[in-house]
């Protein structure tokens, strides 16, 4: 937003070596325009500008570049800038990175740690990847229930400054076993003279624990709407806390996977730009392949119907419109099922409301392309002066089936994804392609019998 | 994930009115959980339930209902009752709610409210819908610049019950105007005798307008990871507070609408499963008529090699295969630019990249269903003992045209997204069933003339 209009400029005083200027423009700038502003910028400038930003936000800046460009800086940055950034980095977004690089890099960088933070980083990367143990952060604050408000309000004053969140503070027992929660809210507004005890809610608190997979920790808290979630071991001590900040990333490569899937393609691991394109390239062929073959059955289908086919040319011309309207109604129908289950506006159990509701879109669906359809064939033959009522009759066959296979879509396509999720699959998995094909096979012989019924002794 | 299992078991305390031991098991249950509870519940019970909560439960959990729900126990409850949740409830859920329900029901109940509440929500219903002004909140803090910490931990104590969110206070200057804010975090670690223009930060605040579109405001709350943005009127002054909770819905159906374009269905306003009939249909015959036009040029086309297809019947049986497979892989390639688009992975400044990458793809795929495809062909032919040379000649057609078709729709798919954003159109616009469309009529066109080249004098 604010970095882009202003790039030639800013590579201007680049040049010019005029630092003092891109000193006294980078003092109002948040940390992520900063690092927007030197993504933008070719490899060998953006160290030269990353090393003007005053060390704090240095760091910050740091955390929102993407990974290309913090491999670059690393690689660009003496050792002693680098050490002074991994040590003041937090955890969760140093354990993101580390795994990232490759394994003899980060062996390399881990050693640049102080002893206190080399122990940290090691405990995450031991948990598995995508499990909520590389997401957590263990710098939290936590209090005493038996404490004042007031000695906590002190507390946090002198030891907060590196927890990676102070919206909550959690309050454990003698033990060191969790026991509660308080918000920042619940600090700001308690009396002074309150006990910790008083003030934490007796609520169940919802807990994680690091071996748990990241999209149950998703799933978490978009139920409850936290800013943070704990994360405690098998005995219900407290190792770590998960921000809601962290979720973000989880949620969108959530969001992508389904993407992906409805779009015919095995999820991808990498963006689109940095993935291998020999991988790019396997990931998509494997459900072309199976497409392919399930379409192959069109061909099988059309050579039975060979004999019709000989006889009467003319309809050949219509089968790709014909399919296609069926696989349009299909792909229609599938996203908005697939997409009202996800967001739980439906269940399983409402399946026949569905299939109610689907029969009569379909038949009305159906009923419209039909009509228009009916039309297309009989005007067409009245301007190529062709015009019998031969045509009338293939007319009304393409118009009957286009009802029946528009039904037949919308039938298909709203209950394929219901009765996935009820075999335990995922309801995306019945992607627009798998639709279109499922229903391109029976909408030739749809097609094909109807018109064996309306033409036989006419054409056929 | 906590209200089903046990629900028979509530349902029977219903029954047995044993309302106490009712009481006693929703102790320690979580508002949101209660919710959903009562969402599963039969209408007629669920006010019976939503009596036996607390008073300040009650509110929590009514905001966390559907509207469906929420519309059901106003029309249950007592005038009593309703007066209190509506005067409670914070101002952005009631405007939510409200701004739902029938014209006269509404005006009903805004009659309940208190002057002050009243006047609130007069002025938040007076803002556009999708607008900013209808997600704020009025209920925020704001301390004087010159304060000292202390005077401001000690005013949020006593004026703070009410607002909306305590993450974020706001420092406006001796005339109101918005100047500066301090995160709870802030708050909880400066020095007690600092003053607040001291603990400020001196970066540019982000702040909204009332009548800027949600969208807007979903931006930028993505972009600077806040908990809440201020709403400044066009003199700076604060006016109110967006929460970022508020943002959670915006962003989903935001999502939803990509989605259900990418399906090639004008968006829908609301659930599936509660829109009026007519109006879905309505929503999905646009783009169905729409497509059903466009893919009439594949009878034009074909009927152009009417002769061809009378000399070579056979050539018609694997036109479903051969157009589909273009369908598909230009679905995966549409799927996987606009996601990257959307995500910001890559811009349109990368379309060459991106075509070197999908012209090399589309050949490789292209490839191996071309491979696929000859086999197939030649399979068969020795199956049904139909097996010469013209088989072959067949087969290489059905291979080659794959080929063909295949690195067409990725191409298509790939670029066409990009030349819609590259026009200011919404990429998600070129959604599975469109680029199938497109590559459908080509397909025929490609098909037929590579059978011409290589059949000449054979079969045709």
């Amino acid at each position: 937003m604010i970095g882009t209009p202003i790039l030639p400029e800013i590579r201007e005083l680049i040049e010019q070596r005029n630092f003092s200027a891109l000193q006294r423009l980078f003092n109002d700038w948040l940390p992520v325009d900063l690092a927007e502003l030197i993504s933008d910028l070719p490899e060998n400038e953006q160290a030269i500008l990353f090393r003007l930003l005053p060390k704090d936000v240095a760091t910050e800046t740091f955390e929102y570049l993407e990974f290309e460009a913090q491999q670059n800086l690393l690689a660009a940055l003496t050792q002693k800038d680098v050490t002074r950034i991994l040590n003041s980095m937090s955890a969760d977004d140093r354990t993101a990175l580390l795994e990232e690089l490759p394994g003899t890099v980060a062996q390399e960088l881990i050693k640049l740690l102080s002893f206190k933070e080399f122990k940290i980083a090691k405990t995450l990367l031991a948990y598995a990847e995508n499990s909520v143990g590389r997401l957590m952060s263990p710098d939290f604050l936590s209090v005493k229930k038996d404490w004042e408000i007031n000695q906590v309000l002190e507390y946090i004053r002198t030891y907060g400054h590196e927890s990676e969140t102070l919206n909550v503070v959690y309050a454990v027992d003698d033990h060191g076993k969790l026991v509660g929660e308080m918000l920042a809210r619940d600090l700001l507004l308690s009396a002074l003279d309150k006990k910790v005890s008083e003030v934490i809610s007796e609520e169940k608190i919802i807990t994680l624990t690091a071996t748990q997979d990241q999209t149950d920790a998703l799933e978490a808290f978009k139920r409850y709407d936290n800013v943070a979630l704990p994360v405690v071991d098998s005995n219900g001590y407290l190792i770590g806390v998960v921000t809601v900040d962290d979720m973000l990333d989880v949620a969108e490569e959530e969001e992508t996977e389904d993407i992906q899937k409805f779009g015919g393609i095995e999820a991808l691991d990498d963006p689109y730009i940095d993935i291998p394109l020999l991988q790019l390239v396997r990931k998509r062929a494997v459900w072309l392949v199976v497409l392919f073959l399930g379409e192959m059955l069109t061909a099988s289908a059309m050579s039975y119907f060979e004999g019709e086919l000989a006889k009467a040319i003319v309809l050949a011309t219509f089968i790709p419109l014909i399919i296609s309207s069926g696989g349009n109604s299909g792909s229609q129908a599938a996203t908005l099922i697939i997409r009202s289950l996800s967001l739980g506006e439906i269940t399983i159990r409402d399946w026949w409301a569905v299939m109610r509701r689907e029969l009569l879109s379909g038949m009305m669906l159906g009923g419209i392309l039909g009509v228009i359809g009916v039309f297309r064939v009989v005007f067409w033959a009245m301007v190529l002066h062709r015009y019998t009522t031969v045509w009338l009759l293939i007319g009304i066959t393409v118009g009957i089936s286009l009802v029946g296979i528009v039904l037949w879509g919308t039938i298909a396509g709203s209950m394929l994804p219901l009765l996935l999720k009820r075999l335990g699959l995922d309801p995306a998995t019945s992607s627009a392609p798998f639709v279109a094909t499922l229903v391109d096979v029976t909408g030739i012989v749809i097609y094909f019998s109807v018109a064996s019924m309306l033409l036989k002794g006419v054409l056929l």
